[in-house]
């Protein structure tokens, strides 16, 4: 076959004198390259060079939009196009798939390292295409989450949704609040001992992700699975009494008190510490499975909080019962419990009564310019299940393997929602049974493939025939990668033997 | 078939009040629950209750010997006994492989968990039965360290030998020579950052293997193999000229100056801190490749550091080098260079030479009283590359897959050494080319396996055929610990989705 074949004296050359750009044919030059020996030079040059790899943020160079790539590979250069800094990176990760899994060993150098010749363009279907980690119930410690924003990059997948705070545990410190992290962060599910971040390692993780083109979406769930703050402070509790901290896994029992105005200092307070801390545009205030609330208690509740968002200059993000709340426009609903049947489906009273009442809701949200993330928990809950067999993981909301995950098309089942409003999907991993990073890299690997690819690529050029090979192929590079990963059946994963 | 069934009701019971028995129970307690709910209760019982698990530790319960133990299942009890605590850990690590690999989630209960009913009476061939570690060429973190800590001890494996110094990095606090860390420790095999153990951190490392009944072995690598502590240290030098850092991989070339007092003061003052901190009875001075001295000057200094660590109360090891001086009762040498041929193997006139000159020191060492443990690198040395299509690892001892790790008899090859000197085996994994820990692992599994084996049982119960289905039975267990492992061909992997 036809190839470009790269070795430590290919020059990496950059055009424009963007920093991103330059950081981005550093970060190429380091995969490439295991030592000072190996890696590539990086240089700096307008035009392309013969036997050179070259790079190009210019936003004359695709007209498929801010995330799109250009990629044209011959026998003797290499050239990557594109009009911004992230449509770069994307472009850079897919030449990274180009080459063999063994260029991600960071210290023994693969030979030969070749490029097939010919021509990618390349653009996403939906903006957002996300995971969230809830490290709430079992914390990850920073060097984990890390581990998983370079996961995404992979993929290009461009969220990070960290659910920071639930009853088990509050991972993020507010230097006014100390105790929710002191005493609230100590434990996690199963009484051991939990942990949290610090405000200078929450900014460092922002500040990895922004260098992969991640956003991180924080999010402090309110007004319930709130234990942990209200175990940490009696005068958030309506009866001034701190309850215990909890290690359970149950859920709908706590609640902020609405009613006493600290409730909303305090909010302000931790909106305002992370929206600081955060670089992206959002704020995820959690809202879901409140029972102690009325409706009336509940949609007050969101919209006051709302404006404390709007104050700090994000956007509000929330679980799909605050569409009864009413939205501003730019606030996003984040669809998550299976009441949307796929074709055909039968649906049970209860089940259809609650879709009706999420949809009024997400009728006037839409109209008020709300946005919706698509996080069907029966399709996307990397949380649930593979099969009947599997120890890890819940079932709540049925089995979920690699194909279910994949095999399904947004506008089949979410037809009723125009697909201009859907900013895109995201992939939900709970932890109420993942104790540490390799059970989270189980449930997500290979199904967070099937994510990004329903976000990235359009339907049509979608099918699980031809994915299944593709995925099939991925094995040697999570095995390089040192990831866990589940081999599904049904998939004709490669030897892992990685030459 | 007949079992016994564990649940969260079973109590571990534990006789005779020995606080390591307790520890253990406790240990064996964690493994089988996740939460304060599913954890087994631990309590006293000099005697074993009907539906329990007891323990006891008690030297008429076995004539077995130190390390051995015997399990006894029956429908309604369990019982292990052992003469020591080391031998009940052991038994309970067996227990441990008779139950599902599930059980070593941390977060999610396996049902149900089923001990076949049987009796096992068990004890290793060779004390010494090691793994070591280069964290020189490229560092690992305390964390990486343990986990391997927990490898061993899920293979009854009982000694880790650290080694802490080479040309390329000095990994262990000095406090009366900072330099040493804070310059020799920054880097490491290309150039990448390195980093080193504080003396806290070290002892944290001792106290975790001491929990496990493994024994750390440090090694300080002398006279050669020195290069970043004489960048470090300006008179350290023969010439006082300080040596740039070194991130290549090259050899032989540097030595500390032994003409030099200062040289002595030196290596007193690194062998007492480190031997302070060292719970074991070993330290590893390293020995070998040293090309730059005369027989006479590298006798002499061998002979002189062996007083220093005697002074400090440790017995002396050495790679085989060593043997050509006049080592005392006790000292260790540890064979490396695959110059014993195995039966029929033709062997060139170079080797042969070097292979008499070390037969004629070890006659003299062994007569004097000193041990030998074995890890000939074409049999044990885990960075051989497993084939020629392995990108990770070395090959100048030739390539090592798991049956030329473990299909071969000690007596077979080193018969001329009296099975009564020979201590143990042990396999080193250099870091030449293994950046992060997945490196390591996929290095060390499967052949781990094949070395513990090797040290513990006697020949006639090790056939390949018998042991590559075994091996073939563990994947689960490594899938499940989010080990990285070879999935080597010609043995029956179970299949990875850990039911």
């Amino acid at each position: 076959m036809d190839h470009f074949e790269l070795t430590e004296d290919t020059p990496i050359e950059v055009a424009g004198g963007s920093p991103e750009g330059r950081r981005i044919a550093v970060w190429l030059a380091a995969l490439i390259g295991n030592t000072v020996e190996t890696t590539p030079a990086v240089r700096e040059a307008d035009e392309g060079s013969e036997g050179a790899v070259h790079l190009d943020i210019d936003p004359a160079s695709t007209d498929l939009g801010a995330e799109a790539y250009e990629i044209d590979v011959s026998r003797s250069a290499v050239s990557v196009r594109a009009a911004t800094a992230t449509g770069l990176f994307y472009g850079v990760q897919t030449l990274r798939h180009l080459l063999p899994p063994s260029v991600e060993y960071t210290a023994a150098y693969p030979r030969p390292l070749r490029l097939p010749v010919g021509t990618i363009r390349d653009a996403p279907r939906f903006p957002w295409r996300g995971l969230m980690l809830d490290v709430s119930r079992h914390f990850l410690p920073v060097d984990d989450v890390k581990r998983f924003i370079d996961h995404l990059a992979l993929y290009k997948m461009n969220r990070l949704h960290l659910h920071l705070s639930d009853d088990q545990g509050w991972r993020i410190e507010i230097p006014e609040w100390p105790n929710l992290t002191e005493h609230g962060g100590r434990t996690e599910v199963g009484g051991h001992p939990g942990g949290y971040y610090t405000t200078a390692e929450y900014a460092e993780l922002v500040a990895y992700a922004d260098s992969r083109f991640v956003t991180i979406v924080p999010e402090i769930d309110v007004p319930g699975h709130t234990n942990a703050a209200l175990a940490s402070y009696p005068e958030l509790n309506c009866d001034g009494v701190a309850p215990d901290l909890f290690t359970g896994t149950a859920v709908g029992f706590s609640s902020l008190c609405t009613a006493n105005e600290l409730t909303y200092r305090f909010l302000d307070d931790v909106i305002r510490v992370i929206s600081g801390l955060t670089s992206g545009p959002y704020f995820h205030v959690g809202g879901d499975e409140v029972e102690t609330l009325s409706e009336a208690e509940y949609t007050a509740f969101v919209e006051r909080v709302q404006d404390i968002v709007t104050r700090y200059g994000k956007r509000m993000v929330g679980w799909d019962e605050i569409a009864t709340a009413d939205l501003r426009s730019g606030s996003i609903v984040q669809l998550w419990r299976p009441l949307w049947p796929g074709p055909g489906a039968e649906v049970s009273e209860g089940r259809a009564a609650a879709a009706e009442v999420l949809r009024e809701g997400l009728a006037r949200a839409l109209e008020a310019g709300a946005g919706v993330v698509l996080s069907p928990a029966d399709r996307l809950y990397l949380d649930m299940k593979y099969d009947t067999a599997t120890v890890l993981g819940l079932s709540w909301a049925g089995l979920v393997d690699v194909r279910t995950a994949y095999d399904w098309e947004v506008a089949d089942v979410f037809g009723s929602i125009p697909e201009s409003s859907i900013v895109g999907v995201e992939a939900p991993i709970w932890s109420e049974t993942l104790g540490v990073l390799s059970d989270f890299e189980y449930m997500a690997f290979p199904r967070i493939a099937a994510v990004a690819e329903l976000g990235w690529s359009a339907p049509e050029r979608r099918s699980w025939g031809d994915f299944r090979s593709r995925l099939g192929a991925q094995a040697d590079r999570w095995d390089v990668l040192g990831i866990r990963f589940r081999r599904s059946p049904g998939v004709p994963w490669s030897n892992g033997l990685h030459r």
